[in-house]
């Protein structure tokens, strides 16, 4: 019999960490929750604490720890609060596997405490290598630890690489929904609003990726990110629309085979696996049947009409700390979007001044990537009025 | 530097072994040609013989001994003539991999040959696992040899199994082209013609397998060699018609995720898959590109009208000594409809009334599959007049 995997959920209380649980829930033999973190939900982590029994809950949010700690004062749980907090506890050795599912730039600390003391990590976070990914995976490679991705893209492809051994890739094909606002033009975008921005015809997210899918940024962003987790050149990296979602990414290796991995839409499958990996888990996710005639198709983005995704390829190609001020200054925009500061369009604006804003640094330190992030914030700030 | 695979070809003048001896030529420094073996056509086998200069060539008709013979005085090359000549050389201790490449029945002798001796197997005969997969399968696990299949549906899904595992097959997808006459009804099927027959919209073969494709036969074989090589139950076994030949088979695992592997439908991929696992080999084969806006589809087979197919999942449930019996019946019916003896239809009643004549063995040794194939066969001929 197997010792259960020790979990440690950084970031519980959104969507990525509830459906991490949801598997936990459905699988108890195999895994056990041992710290789960969270930002200012504390409701929810108390909810989560005391059905899952973790040893350790951090709240970021400071004022709220004496709730936590009342809540769960007839239990063993250590509660802990604030942001170092956060990043202390990503540093004690008391779990098999990090989660990384803490939304946004917030991540990057977590994450790299947790490859610093040699813990796998399943990476949910996506700035953790759009910002800094030299580094992490530099990290990584000297400590020999697999960093095995969540997202649905990223976690095809590296299911498309198990037992490929040496063999090379000739590029990775990122599949992209589209968003809710495939095939239209500026004119119509100009108008959407947050409510329908947040629509996502095929995947259930959090708000601020489900922005990003609109946008197309998100894509942009997975583009660095696969470069970072699987070595590869911007020009190996090809992005396809394919509305239907069923194709979650493709390899194509130096024969011209092509590996893709499938399924519906369901974060549940990408997520178990890297808590699994490499096992597979048996599991009643609803499955695509190819019974009844079906049809799946692929476009070429539009990169006249969801210039982020341009935007975020300049950033690719150009490298340095530019991947680190789109992201930066893309958080602000959505933020923005969301609170109804600005427009649908006005994000772009937004990333594109601070790009031409910003110093260009081509081989930034961490405290560079620090420096970059806090400046690109404060501009796009000033430029959305917060 | 690694010493060059040592190649021998089992059926050099196909459509397979052609393609076998081009994947050679342009990768001389991995491969040499150790064996090559012909059915009849000896003067295509004298001129890859002089090309490739192996050891040993064996013509099966022995009527052509003295042509090749002559033909190949000035060289070192061995000639031999006829069918034990050609199992007494696969059981020859002097090459790495056997590319089991003969048409039919006539290749299950010298892959059991092979697999006696450990020699591992690129396996383009279908007939030696549908007729006979649980010896050939137990055999090569006895001697722990792997059978890598050359078949553009099985090497999908081996390649899509590569670093699994011990990870739980759900059920297997064998995707089906639908062959030249997909969506046609039997009223249009009477009247097909030889030339009609043979015109596959996608794939490049032989003959024998392109009326098989037409009738759909080809799948149902497809269905038991995948029973075979994966070891699968029957209701794991699912074909979809994909009229794009795109993605060429797929593998659902039990955590419902697919992994599909795709390409331009061209057979040297897996042929030189085969010749090169577990590496790949850099080539320039035509690629498939998602730039154009494209489109996949999928439908359920017609086992109304393909009746060939209903047939052989039938012999896939039953067993025993069923799938010899379809196997033989359908040679002879393809051969009579290839010189024009019976109509497309009546391949399927050629078939049908074989399986019902023929005595049902549960658990056939080797000697039962040779008489039953023979029986078989000669039941079928008096149904054709042959």
């Amino acid at each position: 019999m197997m010792d259960k995997k020790r979990i440690a959920i950084f970031g519980s209380t959104g969507s990525i960490g509830k459906q991490v649980l949801e598997v936990i829930e459905a699988n108890p033999d195999l895994f056990s929750v041992e710290v789960l973190t969270a930002s200012t939900s504390h409701e929810l982590l108390i909810k989560q604490a005391l059905q899952f029994k973790p040893n350790i809950v951090v709240i970021a949010d400071e004022s709220k720890f004496s709730l936590v700690q009342s809540s769960l004062k007839n239990t063993d749980i250590k509660v802990f609060a604030g942001e170092k907090s956060i990043i202390d506890v990503a540093g004690l050795d008391c779990y098999d596997l990090m989660i990384a599912a803490i939304v946004g730039f917030a991540g990057l600390k977590p994450t790299l405490k947790a490859l610093e003391i040699g813990k796998p990590i399943g990476l949910a976070n996506k700035e953790t290598l759009v910002v800094a990914g030299d580094l992490v995976m530099q990290l990584a490679a000297e400590k020999r630890i697999p960093i095995i991705p969540v997202d649905s893209e990223h976690s095809a492809i590296f299911q498309c690489l198990v037992g490929e051994g040496r063999n090379k890739i000739d590029r990775v094909i990122l599949t992209a929904s589209g968003g809710p606002f495939l095939g239209r033009k500026p004119n119509y975008l100009v108008n959407v609003k947050r409510e329908h921005a947040l629509q996502h015809p095929n995947w259930s997210m959090g708000a601020k990726i489900s922005i990003d899918s609109a946008t197309l940024m998100n894509k942009g962003l997975e583009m660095i990110e696969a470069k970072w987790l699987f070595n590869l050149k911007p020009q190996q990296i090809q992005v396809v629309v394919h509305p239907q979602s069923i194709i979650h990414s493709m390899v194509e290796f130096e024969d011209g085979s092509i590996k893709a991995q499938m399924g519906m839409p369901d974060m549940r499958v990408p997520i178990q696996y890297a808590m699994s990996f490499p096992n597979r888990i048996a599991a009643n996710f609803p499955r695509y049947n190819f019974k009844k005639p079906d049809t799946l198709t692929f476009e070429e983005p539009d990169l006249k009409t969801f210039r982020n995704l341009a935007l975020a390829s300049e950033a690719l190609n150009k490298g340095g700390n530019l991947p680190c001020i789109v992201n930066a200054a893309n958080e602000l925009a959505v933020y923005a979007f969301l609170h109804n500061r600005i427009g649908f369009l006005e994000m772009t604006e937004v990333i594109e001044q601070t790009m031409t804003k910003i110093n260009f640094i081509e081989n930034p330190t961490l405290s560079d990537y620090f420096e970059t992030d806090a400046e690109a914030r404060n501009f796009a700030a000033t430029l959305v009025n917060i």
